[in-house]
């Protein structure tokens, strides 16, 4: 039984019948049926007018949104930890033609709206200086904390006030709505997010990831995106393949459920090694102490996972899996005393 | 009955039977079985060892093989109907960083060796003017047409004799060496070729070509396109459905009878429009001269196509169609008289 | 006698001048006295308020104005033997990451209103191709020839009619006033020009040009140019230096009596070769049938030029000469035949 | 009398003779012979063969000099308060094209080796993070403080361990080496450093810095330079007027001896100012504690400088001054008790 990573799991059923009953002719790129609903869709799902584009990785969704918020002298806010920092080999920089990346500390990998707003004092407003012009948080975070609706609706209003936009990384969006509990538009659009990489493939897709624009802007710079999309070479020729899974996943509660049973079998891993947590676990995602030697006796007994440097581990629980069917690994972490 | 694209057809059985196939866990990224498995295929298929990359659309394929063989201060000389010029939305410039395309004329959008060498003659060696760094050419051309392992030989002499790369765009590869009936070592290394993009959306895949790397710096250029891939967003999380593609495609010779198939309806067209060609048919796209009301009698009778400018139409076949099948529009088209 | 370059002479005393006397302390970049009067001084020159920024060279301030006027995936028209085409090595590619240069053929290097038409024409409106946003023209051209104010009105007239940019590329906008007789403003603002590079380097002054822009979007623009210049690495610590050249240019008349002189020279060689001129001789350069035998016979005389390919030379005259000091370059020519 | 930058000062008298001997005609760019006489100058200098080039300004040094040892996809690590991270607005992300700055604290903005190697076995040797490709630092750092040769050699070890390029911004390069009393070899290539940016502006030039390249690869960096300068729009078309500077300062010891300067009448000011120092002061630059009431008096009797935050305040000396001149200024301070 393998924890460590969502991208290492099939896809799951519902979206796997979706890509093959899309296996029709019509029309290239994104001109066929399952690309025109998307919109629609993604409106529905966040109960308000937004844009909604298929981008095939995470790593182009979040680097073609702050493309859209940032020009080439730009910064983005956001926390050292950030997958946009540590894991995109600079794909930010690449997309926004060499835009900063204005790290800051945070427990948790969480920002906080007066670490940003500490930061902005520090930047002069002259030429010689970068000035801010994004912030970008990741939800859950890199740690798989969720922030709540009014923390992240404490950021929306810092970035109002300093004229910034507000990009939320939601590789795994699903689980923190799960989570918290509350609907998708409490956490994006109501507390002041611009532009969400919504979290498709961890969650049981196959490939692929949506950009979603959020308020008066949304048109434009779906426009813009639209362009990267395609410079970026993004723009595949089948287009329905992809589109057919998001709207697999959002046309229904798929999205949903699927991060419900990966958050369950967190949090039943979590119970089993309450006293071994680094971070609290609230999605699908567990960083524990572990030495070596109990590391090693777990992988014998066929349990995988990735060490996080010396001491830890790192576990992520999936859509396939939930409390009862991850049983065999919390005996196995319970009985390592 | 649609000729308007080959992007436009559903995925051909065996390469959806290898998607399924791939739906079991395993490392992401590049780390899975498949894609471990694509270096030997096609060092195989190309009758020498080569290095290959997963690579998301054709237009990514172009514009990272471009990045390998072009500073952002060199230019690349290609057709000035190249699909990298016309149809890329400038993704080239995005990955190169600004390198210029530098466009000839030529017959069936073929570069000949001489146009070449004429423009090479006309580059001061100064750091005013661009050094030319590449030569793209597209096999089959943006017309259907084959360079021949002699014509692919020639101006890979003269990439050689300036120190340029030669890079082919082989969206529709497979229909050019169908047609040659050569091996596809003939037209690429062994006629100078450095990196190939080898076609496989249009081919009967669900997304997805490969970059195939030639020659001594192969590994070099290798490991550099995978930073590439990477940095523009295209390193997918799940790499296995897409390596899987491949995999079916050249492991056997689906790549070929697929490109048979298809390159068989368009001769069954062609000898059914045979004073109406605007170029050779030699792969699976035609050219041919249709009045508006020409076009008309055949999209009344559910025949459907691009129209190509003034009094002129484009037809594309596809693998999933062979001379039989296409009778009904060659009837149709032998009826206008 | 050299002819080879206005970029081959020495310093105007004026300008010299005018850099002895901004050797004084003040503060460092722009934010001196002889950079803060630009605005005032450029504003009185073209009868308008403009913005003005002092920029190094002639190949950042054109490639500065179009990063301006064209996003990354845009492209400008302009033509194909335009200096930003063949002599800046890629500079508004790299100022504007990557936009494309969409080259056309002209009499005299000059655009045509119908042949920019008939180029947008062929451009569709979807995310595959690049769409135009700018166009860039030469006054004087690249053959010395002056657009009037009506062939710039024409242009700007399209360029209005399609939402483009007009960018000036005026390395010798000096002599064109001087040719044309007309007011600045008659063949910048009035006629639709967005930006101007206005030169003063060959004109006289020992390094820097002047960026003006014109219009609602002036202050914006500048804004965003004055963000290149500084990434650009163009800010210059004692940016007073330069300023100072440029306000010793206009806030006098001396920009157009330096012009003057350099074209009343080039005349003056015109009449002693009438029957030897490739183009009509407009501003201050001659571009002459000269045969290999003729050109070594002037330069035994002592006299040096380019040649211009096979059987051609250019000659520039430049504001130190006139038509008394250049007679024995035309008496040389006279005596050839 | 101002204490502000070394940037508001007028040039010294021998730099602007050199300027005005060069007032003549002579070929353009870097044709001319003053140009040509860069490398031997400088080879002169560094004791061994050397590329020198001409940069219209630092900050165009330091990010060419950065293009040349690093790759887009790749990383520079750097002090956090370097001037490339915080005063030049990205300008290393624009000609790297997107290569991201690593930062890291230190005392007296200075880099220590153990940092980098903390810091380089972080990155994890995949294509999903960083590589670090090369070290730049600051010689005098930003606090004025001179980095010994063992402690660039230090530095220089670990890049060579790990195949870093190293880099040396040296705006105050020479007032570091009139406080080392070392020879300009011992503090760059012989502990290390690839290319160096030599600073001549801020030491009485009128604009320029050069880009000096040492060791086996100079020619090759030395000419990809040549391009950026280019396509960077810096390649002056009357490049004998900064060439000049340059040769006015290296022929002789014009460089030393306008840093000596500068260096002494820091030491008379921090001699008078020695409870207040906040770093050391080892070339001309002091950073003090200084009230606001304190530094009200300053201004009153006419002494200006630039406040450093809360409670502190940045003097700098230059080239015009020593330790007579600045009397006044430290007779002020000290009368503050």
């Amino acid at each position: 039984m393998q924890f460590f990573s969502d991208n290492a799991t099939p896809v799951c059923p519902e979206v796997m019948a979706a890509v093959a009953a899309a296996d029709q002719a019509d029309h290239g790129y994104d001109g066929d049926a399952w690309s025109g609903r998307l919109d629609q869709a993604f409106s529905a799902l966040f109960d308000a007018p937004v844009k909604a584009l298929w981008i095939t990785t995470g790593t182009a969704a979040n680097s073609i949104a702050l493309a859209c918020l940032c020009p080439p002298y730009g910064g983005v806010i956001c926390h050292e930890e950030a997958h946009i920092v540590v894991d995109e080999c600079g794909a930010p920089g690449f997309y926004t033609h060499g835009a900063a990346l204005m790290t800051l500390p945070g427990e948790g990998a969480k920002l906080s709206p007066d670490a940003v707003r500490d930061r902005l004092g520090l930047i002069r407003p002259d030429v010689h200086q970068i000035p801010a012009c994004a912030i970008s948080i990741t939800q859950a975070t890199e740690y798989g904390l969720a922030y709540t609706p009014d923390e992240v609706a404490a950021l929306g209003a810092v970035a109002r006030a300093h004229s910034l936009g507000l990009h939320m990384d939601g590789a795994r969006f699903a689980n923190a709505v799960a989570f918290l509990g509350c609907g998708p538009a409490d956490i994006t659009w109501r507390a002041g997010v611009d532009i969400l990489s919504f979290g498709c493939v961890k969650n049981g897709g196959m490939l692929g990831e949506a950009l979603v624009f959020f308020g008066p802007q949304a048109q434009a710079r779906a426009a813009q995106a639209e362009r990267w999309r395609k410079r970026g070479g993004h723009l595949l020729s089948k287009g329905r393949y992809l589109a057919a899974q998001l709207l697999a996943m959002v046309e229904g509660d798929l999205w949903l459920s699927n991060a419900r049973a990966a958050n369950a079998a967190a949090q039943a891993l979590a119970n089993a090694a309450s006293d071994r947590l680094i971070h609290p676990v609230e999605t699908n995602e567990l960083f524990i102490r572990l030495t070596p030697v109990e590391a090693a006796r777990l992988r014998a007994a066929g349990f995988d996972f990735y060490d996080w440097g010396e001491g830890a581990a790192r576990l992520v629980t999936n859509w396939s899996q939930n409390d009862a069917s991850v049983r065999p690994m919390a005996d196995a972490m319970r009985a390592l005393g």
